[in-house]
């Protein structure tokens, strides 16, 4: 997801927790960024991805943009080169950077920009509580959809620097050990895979079809692309109970999956010839063993976890050997709509109270929230509390086969935040459900994730349909 | 469109007339080839384009391999090598010449491939008249195959020699004059095109939404991918009457169009930078007036004619500036079965009738048989004839907002020609209705082109919708 | 070399022969082209190389451009876009075709471009036949550059052919066999290679060293870049007496030289790895032999002849593997005017009655006259008619050690034609001695050709030096 | 230059100095990497620069790996790692990182590397302060190797990190100013330059040619390259009394020298249209007046102070304008010997009591030591002190037209050190006399410096000769 969306005004936050969350989303920002040096948020591994200082900055450029300079017009800006710097691509609002050279930028340094985060920080907090309420109902609008941003930028930082990291040849570690983190000791070797059952976790879910709404609900924060909420007819489908997991993998890749053009789309196979595609990203082989590297350093790969880092094509090839596909994105949405209201009756306050800490709407899922920051073997969770179909949510974004386009009846917002967001409507598949780098306070049934189809440094894997 | 697709088995053609069709339709690969010498027939100007020469032996390929090989077993093949010259990207037969070295195999010559032509026409043809009705049964669906997959192949030698032959300072016609071409005498300037009224030829046509069948007719012959035919709920929606005019794109181009990135995509914005486009290809300016280079040599822009050579990215940001959009392919094929079948009602039989001659069931649409091989005013055909919407068929393809994806419930045929139908089903825009190059015998209401959304040389167009 | 050098006024020519070798260069360009069809003469290869048909038209557009406009302004110049299209880099007669795109002008046809020939060749005769000895002086100058700027060109015309037709799966041969190429009828495996004697066919000869005039005679046409003759300090240096052999370097191969780099220069390091050479451009395996494309197709690789078609990376770092170096442009020139001329005392008259037919000059060299087209080993030669350094001039180029500079003194001439001739003294390398592509009337003791280090596509050698 | 080359053994240094020398050498290049913050300090912003980090670590992995390694076989070495980290192309001494990904490397941190400094240098004298005579005699020259190795990286770490900083858009300085730096006070818009008297401080001095020794003196250090020493004859020539400077160059702009192909080589002159080049690297236009960019941050260009950072081409081109040519290395260096020793008549006692301080040596030329680090208007240093040619050593390099070659008789040394000297004798040009980042301690008389014509971002000015 490139990185914003607008939002539409909802009324979920009083003036009370409004600065609360503030504070709490800018916090788990910098505590996010806490293990890396300033050499660390300083490097840009890749066009794709962003420095850590980089994202330090420009989720707070985007408050003291849309936030301050709207609602405090008299008030100083920080430098002047800091638009420019820190601007992603609002071309509305001005020149920016290129963004293959956010990395070039060692000035301001890390600490200059913690210094920027702490003075936008204040003059934010200070400005929502000096505020009435009718100028809250204006601010507050925008400072959620800053949330938001921020929670979209916190996904991406962890992301951006384990791919950083991951090419040093030391293979470092992202912060200390000892935090949460599961390790598997012993090595799947591809002999130890092969003797799995053939589909150890899995099994069907049927669901009959039928008319169903899509989108965005009436009363919740949505991005914009999320609606309008409309009506599809589903033929009848099957989704897996789990997602695929690095043993199905492993199998898929010992029965020459990475070389049989007829498992793989056209563009996909020259893609995969051009790179050299093997493994999944961040796979690595030593001796007879495949090892994985992850935020905690690398490990022998798991074949009980959920399989990572494909991207679409190698999700798509995947599920052609698996004699499956890929399910669509309205598919999945019903479903995960049935899992998180079974009667379909909730209403919207009852929704409210049993999400008032909202991890309960998920139960144990594997989001940003548990820390562990790796997909998570499915009977670590207690699969015994939840009814399947399983890690609908956190553990790895799921490719869809839907390209991503416009709803019917969709119209960007005006103005400069909600002037790009069907710009990105081109190239690329939907993705849901959240990763293990995703919060819970930001991930929901109706949203959607996109990348384009060769992409694999974000948490992304397989879930199958019929 | 890549080049092929696969049939599913049709009853349409008898003993007698298929090889009379078959003969009909090579002949007309050698006609439009005709003009061309060696030389001409010898270049590829791009990697996504193919030599005249190529195309001309790959069509014959597909008969020797797929009809010939089969049904002719002891039959000697032509040169071993032109298994692997004149295959297209069938990795199942073999492994095949890289595509963007086509153009450097000077041997066979020409003439060497018109001797392969005709005797491969002369096995097909001795085949088909030696096979009794259940032999035939099995040959006539590939012969039908191979049939539309050389019309497919007669537009891409018409387009890939037009960008040939542009690229020459001289600016060759493709043809000997007066063969046919309407050409405009006066320049449309910049100034001219400024006094058109605001939108000259066009209005809206309402659709009332609804359950609407889309994809193949059970009885005729159509590719894999435009089936199931199945259900799709449309919501009311409006079509233009006929497709965006040259007057209306220098409209677009004088307001700064091409300069403005709120109306492009983000990924159409960046190529446009990169190619530094500013007006649809094989425009070129000269003194203040635009010309157009066609295959019948440059011309003045003649603003009552379509305008053609767009890529999806200009015809999506036409949309946007119009304060249109581009239709769904749903909402096209609804539409063109509506003008073909008013009532509704027609049975197959009656269909046969009407289409006996086949033009006419696309009346005097711009198709191949007119011989024009460009885009025609609509006040030169007879508007009075047929009620609007205009110009659905032929003239140009139509870009939709719909991205190529499988229908519901689509899968690939086995075995070789089709093992490859959905492997291109990524990051392509589906186009309808056929276009100046496309064959009357060729195109139907449910045909699925596609392409990526960047691709400009074929004849490409922009029908509006809201 | 890239294509054209200027003269210095020679007075060689009387009226009497300058017509009679005006008609029988021009005629050897066309003979050396009538073995390719009108494709084959169509397309480019690569960048690097050229069309036979833009060959011949670009030699023809230079007797247009710089004798018949100059001398018969009156005259009515061919096509308007001649000048455009076969123009090839003189900047101040105007813009040109950009050269990699040369292969796409399908117009004019080769049978055009042969009219064009004629009619140049028809009006620059009747030039040279109605001029008075005054105006002659003046034309002849001109003349005699372009003919030999066509000899350049010939040698072009035949390894771009090369090139083209060894692209092809098919490896077509450039001509009928037959005509005179002597072809070895066993295959050279690695095995037999080894049983080679260790310096089969080598000894060296010592060369005193001390000063020596460098550049060309005072009365014989040459190229600016040959002057000013001057003296040169050479220290004592020994040549190998022939040219290395595939024998040679099939033991290079053997022995790893294209997997040491401390053999190779970095820069070459990493071009043998960017381009994965394993054997000189045009060697292929088949099974456990070596084979390679010549102009009469393939065959086994005959290790008796000298090694062709391989980089100054590769000569050098066979060089160094084998304990010696490439020589110095100065040491082979010095080397080539003792062999000439051993005892130092000619005359010009001398000279010119010994070269009367020219070839005497050079023995029994292996150059274009041969008709063999490809080097050839050397006890077909008679070894015993002539004293060592064999192979000299002829069979390939001999890279030579010093990097393409101006001599001491070196002023490039005025004008257009004399523009550009130091404008290549970059990141080149001088080569000696002609090759089996090279005329005999075009080659000369202190004629000094030059390609970038990495080329490979011309006939190009190597001979030791110490 | 690419970075190292070895030494034949010297015995300039006695035991009591060669530590001091150690330390003071090492201790520059903290000094020289102090002003940069950790973020700075990680950063590579073109392939062909590196990290200050990397810097700081590669010259410190050279004493590890080429002394500490071989003269204390005991010893632990530090993070395994960090021989493949910071080597940069010793292949006999292992693999190594790539080089364009120097700058990924986020670890080890700069505090990491500077406490790797730290123990390398503890070990390092140590070992110099506890070995004898003979030991120290097989030492000591790998120890002055490695600091000639560390000097030339002070200059790289200099001009890679002006590099990174230029592309700020804030134009950071490198350090805090008032740190030595002279500053013009007003902008020289193109009309002061015109003002100029047309050739203000340039005059000739004519060197008569004849035999001269080229190449290192029996009793210094010196690379391997610098020898054999030999005799070479020159023609009488001339050189400009001082190197060209801004203002001249603006002349050349004015004149549209950037413009006219025929100033220009046909590399030179592509590689400018691709790259856009109107000025030497770090001007730029601000209104009318031209700026350039410094190590203090940017200012108006001084039409007195040398140009700098023009590539081979420009300086090639300028010449050409200029009706002059570059010197060739062997005239710079005759003139640098007459310069350093007018009488040719001190023996090397007499050279080393002058040379006490070193700096002597060069009297008051603008070296590193000087701490202005940049190219220096003529008239601040006292002109009157010394003779002309002025600016010989210090402010910039000079291109030379000699292209980087052996000298006649070169071989290079065995071993690892010595394994790759040769290695870059292509496609490179030779620059002589050091710059404003060169310490007086690293050039001398017979130092080559060679880079690629292309490269700019060194202190690369121009001294004309006829």
């Amino acid at each position: 997801m490139t990185d914003t969306r607008v939002l539409t005004p909802a009324s979920e936050s009083s003036k009370a927790c409004i600065p609360e969350h503030f504070r709490k989303v800018r916090g788990t920002t910098v505590s996010l960024a806490s293990p890396l040096s300033a050499e660390d948020a300083q490097v840009q591994s890749m066009p794709d991805a962003s420095p850590t200082k980089w994202h330090l900055a420009h989720t707070t450029w985007f408050f003291e943009q849309f936030v301050l300079d709207k609602f405090q017009p008299g008030r100083q800006s920080s430098h002047p080169a800091f638009g420019f710097l820190f601007n992603s691509y609002y071309k509305t609002v001005g020149a920016h950077q290129e963004r293959p050279h956010r990395g070039l930028m060692t000035r301001p340094s890390l600490a200059e920009v913690h210094a920027y985060r702490e003075r936008v920080d204040h003059d934010v907090t200070d400005l929502l509580e000096r505020s009435d309420s009718t100028e809250l109902q204006r601010i507050e609008p925008l400072v959620t959809t800053g949330l938001h941003h921020e929670q979209q930028h916190q996904e991406l930082l962890l992301t951006d620097a384990k791919h950083l990291l991951s090419l040093n040849p030391m293979r470092p570690a992202y912060r200390e050990t000892g935090s949460g983190s599961p390790r598997s000791t012993t090595a799947s070797s591809a002999h130890d895979a092969q003797d799995l059952p053939q589909s150890w976790p899995h099994s069907w879910i049927d669901y009959p079809g039928g008319t169903h709404t899509i989108g965005r609900e009436p009363d919740e924060f949505a991005y914009d692309h999320e609606g309008p909420a409309h009506e599809r007819v589903l033929r009848p489908y099957r989704l897996a109970s789990s997602l695929v997991t690095c043993g199905d993998y492993l199998r898929f890749i010992e029965d020459d999956g990475y070389g049989r053009p007829d498992l793989w789309l056209s563009m996909g196979w020259d893609f995969r010839n051009e790179h050299g595609w093997e493994a999944p990203l961040y796979w690595f082989r030593d001796d007879d063993a495949w090892f994985v590297y992850t935020l905690d350093g690398p490990r022998p790969v798991d074949p009980r976890e959920p399989v990572s880092h494909v991207s679409y094509f190698e999700a798509d090839a995947f599920a052609r050997w698996a004699g499956a596909r890929l399910p669509l994105e309205d598919e999945w949405e019903a479903a995960a709509r049935t899992a998180l209201d079974p009667g379909g009756t909730a209403t919207h306050d009852e929704r409210d109270e049993r999400d008032e800490h909202r991890l309960g709407r998920f139960g144990n899922a594997n989001l940003l929230e548990t820390g562990v920051l790796h997909p998570r073997p499915l009977e670590l969770a207690s699969i015994d509390a939840d009814a399947p179909p399983h890690q609908l949510f956190g553990d790895t974004w799921e490719w869809t086969a839907s390209p991503y386009v416009a709803y019917p009846g969709y119209e960007p917002p005006p103005g400069p935040i909600g002037e790009y967001n069907g710009k990105f409507m081109c190239n690329q598949f939907v993705l849901r459900g959240g990763s293990c780098a995703t919060s819970a306070t930001h991930i929901r049934a109706s949203y959607r994730n996109f990348f384009p189809p060769e992409v694999r440094w974000q948490f992304t894997g397989i879930r199958l349909a019929r």
